[in-house]
């Protein structure tokens, strides 16, 4: 078990959003090694067929196997709600989380028979993702999802704070602050909404509870790791692969992990 | 010619986007059947190389040519810049028309030795595309391009008039108010800009002309059909097909073209 423990941790997304997830997993576990792989070149998959999905994730998924990893974490909501049982298949006997599975599950244990809004892109919003898996361990809960793409080009743009930020979210969620569906749990359903943490949260009143699938993903990694002795505590270091755009993914990445890149920083690699 | 004139006019984009020019195609041309397909399975181009961009316009074109067109017009700035040279090899003897162009030479005629804002896409700017065609015919003009990626989400979420939508804008060309680059024209230089024409031109003073490249290339069909002889005058039929996504392509599609369209309206095709 010595070598595995050493291994890194591999972090797949669509894009450069899941840069969230590794900024969390890097807080929670300072001492992993983790490689990240972007799809950049056949981003999004959101609008993709699932069995097109899949593949992709597949692809991907062998990519990093190849670099030798011990955990594998989609953090891309898509790829988790269509393809993480074929991924676990392709993995075995090495695990793989999704960011929807943890998400829910704090969510639940925030507010158990809880009324929860998912904010999330039209992809995930019409798989009912954080629904059915809400549903699987609160049958009691309440859930209400709303797709907000306009979020997602915010983050991306960097308008994290300010008024234009503050008027995007008002628009999107002001119809729940009264009616017959008044939320006490608000999911981040989408990699790129923990940069719009502040706005999102300011728009609500202060006892609804913000769940955060990028820091509820990461904490499920450390325990996942813990309880399988698998935690190492000699490493630390990211790696950046991505298929496509190594400018506008340091540019924009950047942003999402809280650091400086440059292009130099990300290796691009065919899949 | 009397077979070839009955033949539809053929329009491609990478989505939904082109649908502002097969509007203004219409409009311009009431009697001309027209078809458009939208590769919305590969969308956006914008990230994808060279070489792909080509691909996948030059396999949109062959579809397009199986049903018989007598134009094709290129309804994508990407596909515009990237591929106008290889699909009129592929078209010829008949004509292609990009919205690059067009929009280039309609921005030149209104305002000589002008200064021209270009707003466009992260893609269409980093091109150059309207800033190269604008030399080309007016070596004197001076122009700037501004990447407003936000307007595209901000155009296919519908939300083209209202509070939001003017502080999107105004945070995107403001600093184009003062300073030493103040343009006397501004150039929709990405098909979903039409749309948002009024919060745009709100945003400058009267005095600033405002390029459509939707109907500049719509006036630009007209007059090289004209010269062709190539006009019709009993069609005004249209036809969509996408290569994924009706629902959507119906849902946004029906406001880019200002009509409502349903699901059974779209017909899928693989390319």
């Amino acid at each position: 078990m010595a070598e595995r423990k050493a291994l890194p941790i591999g972090v797949f997304d669509s894009g450069v959003g899941g840069l969230t997830v590794l900024k969390s997993l890097h807080e929670e576990l300072p001492n992993e090694d983790l490689v990240y792989l972007g799809d950049t070149a056949r981003l999004p998959y959101g609008t993709k067929s699932p069995a097109s999905i899949s593949r992709y994730a597949g692809q991907a998924t062998a990519k990093l196997q190849e670099q030798g990893i011990k955990l594998l974490v989609v953090a891309c909501n898509t790829a988790s709600a269509v393809a993480l049982e074929t991924l676990r298949l392709q993995m075995d006997p090495l695990p793989v989380i999704g960011v929807v599975e943890p998400g829910a599950a704090a969510a639940v244990q925030a507010r158990p028979r809880g009324k929860h809004l998912v904010l999330a892109t039209e992809a995930t919003v019409g798989l009912h993702a954080y629904r059915d898996a809400i549903a699987g361990i609160d049958p009691d809960a309440h859930v209400d999802e709303l797709p907000c793409e306009m979020l997602v080009a915010l983050a991306e743009e960097g308008w994290t704070t300010g008024a234009v930020a503050e008027a995007i979210v008002h628009r999107y969620v002001d119809a729940f602050k009264e009616g017959d569906f008044i939320p006490n749990s608000v999911i981040l359903g989408c990699t790129h909404f923990p940069l719009l943490r502040e706005p999102i949260a300011s728009a609500f009143d202060d006892d609804v509870t913000i769940i955060d699938s990028a820091s509820t993903t990461a904490a499920h990694a450390r325990e996942l790791l813990a309880s399988a002795g698998l935690l190492h505590d000699a490493g630390g270091s990211l790696r950046f692969m991505a298929t496509d755009g190594a400018s506008r993914f340091a540019r924009v990445g950047g942003m999402f992990l809280g650091k400086r890149l440059t292009r130099a920083d990300i290796e691009i690699v065919d899949l």
